[in-house]
């Protein structure tokens, strides 16, 4: 059998994984949602024909959307948490005994239970007490909230599709209202390198930035996902993400991670060059 | 027409780019040598089989081999650099008027002409009149130098085939019998990403930290290699790369670069908990 799951990552560059099954394939109301066991990565999730994430990497990810905010403040207390499906980004937040409320909206339930049977690892944490799932539409949702969240995290897909909504301006307008005076929101904010890509970053910096006094961008090494080059934002009503990192309090946690760690912490903020210039022309 | 030229990152991993055509392949003593025009990343050099730079993103490699240890230590005068075949690590090292003579060591003068006919926005400095080529075995050249060289430079290739002596005890020892008091040593030092790539990292490591008493590595994006998550190796008699910077100086140089600056210079020598570990049980 030679069996491959290819992603192009722009019409010239395509990357692919050898795979040994599909586990499932299904069509929710949204968007198509496949799970393949593949040899080097093991399971992967892929949406509308997007790899959303691999059972071997996926840590990265998820570390590096979590940890980065508790880090700088480690009074967050509520939290929300727009897509996320697949549970990851719950499990991180769970290990902190520290949080009393996080709220998950998610639009497509459908993501959830295949990630809850095919992906058990990374769902493993939505059982929760603390954890509330609502299975709406995130851009909806924040628009009813006010000064209630210390934190927003919105793990998302990419800009088109489900997610487009997800990168708007009346979305991020709508997620500093919803924070508190001190909150913080954190968005995956795609990659620099390829063209395409890197405009959509752009579109969504420009954005955030004309809402929040501070806007930062760190990055991270994601080798499946396009150039490997990913960036998240962190965008705040108060806390520079750098200066104000609570390192001790962190380090005391005695969290065991794989990629995260204060150093990264504030080594992800310094940018190359050109990724500095194209969000400052952004 | 649909050609693309595939590097199996591992067995089960493949990257491609669409070509769009084949400028050159040639048959060295020592590799076989191709040139193709791609459509997203321009002219590529592979050497056999193997992926070595691209015009799009050759800046990263070129630009992080030179300027940390040039930022760290002001006071360079005397280079040597091993392999750079392509001429990118001398372009950048000719930018500094500091530096007084460079010698380099190519045993393939073959991939040396190919570059200057073929990729001429790279190879461009080759004939600055500090520049001395020597087109002989690295391992043999070095090993007859003593206390002679403020930075050596090992721009190599993976350790198998023409680069594999580069990444033995023996060529370690002798780069540090021939650098100064106060020398610094980088190496290529491939990624901590799939297995096969991080046992060849962890047994470079290994080496050099037995030999030098100051051993750091520091990681970059270079997404057309092998996973994107590419490390340098930074070995040195006396100087810390994080402490030690010279900020100031290297700011005052007003190089333009795309990549490098003295925030990811410190940036990244943090490195994430896994890539620590791998470092550390080497």
């Amino acid at each position: 059998m030679d069996l491959w799951y290819t992603e192009y990552h722009t019409e010239m560059v395509r990357f692919s994984i050898k795979i040994d099954k599909q586990l499932v394939s299904m069509q929710s109301e949204f968007q198509r949602i496949d799970v393949f066991e593949s040899y080097e990565f093991g399971r992967i999730l892929v949406l509308d024909g997007y790899l959303m994430l691999t059972e071997k990497d996926e840590f990265i990810y998820h570390e590096m959307i979590v940890h980065p905010p508790l880090a700088v403040n480690p009074k967050i207390k509520k939290v929300l948490v727009i897509g996320a499906g697949d549970g990851g980004t719950i499990r991180e937040l769970t290990r902190y005994e520290s949080l009393e409320h996080i709220d998950m909206v998610e639009i497509d339930e459908m993501v959830v239970d295949v990630c809850k049977e095919y992906l058990p690892h990374i769902s493993c944490r939505l059982k929760d007490p603390r954890v509330n799932i609502y299975y709406e539409d995130g851009l909806k949702f924040v628009r009813t909230k006010q000064n209630e969240y210390d934190l927003i995290i919105v793990d998302s897909t990419d800009p088109f599709g489900p997610g487009e909504g997800l990168f708007t301006k009346e979305f991020y307008g709508n997620c500093f209202k919803a924070l508190s005076e001190d909150g913080i929101l954190i968005n995956q904010h795609e990659s620099p390198y390829y063209p395409r890509d890197a405009y959509a970053m752009q579109r969504a910096h420009q954005k955030i930035k004309s809402i929040f006094p501070i806007s930062k961008v760190y990055q991270i090494h994601i080798p499946t996902y396009s150039s490997g080059h990913w960036l998240f934002g962190f965008a705040s009503k108060k806390y520079d993400p750098v200066t104000h990192i609570d390192q001790d309090w962190w380090n005391g946690l005695g969290l065991k991670t794989k990629y995260y760690n204060t150093e990264i912490h504030q080594g992800s903020f310094a940018l190359p060059n050109y990724v500095k210039e194209l969000l400052a022309n952004a």
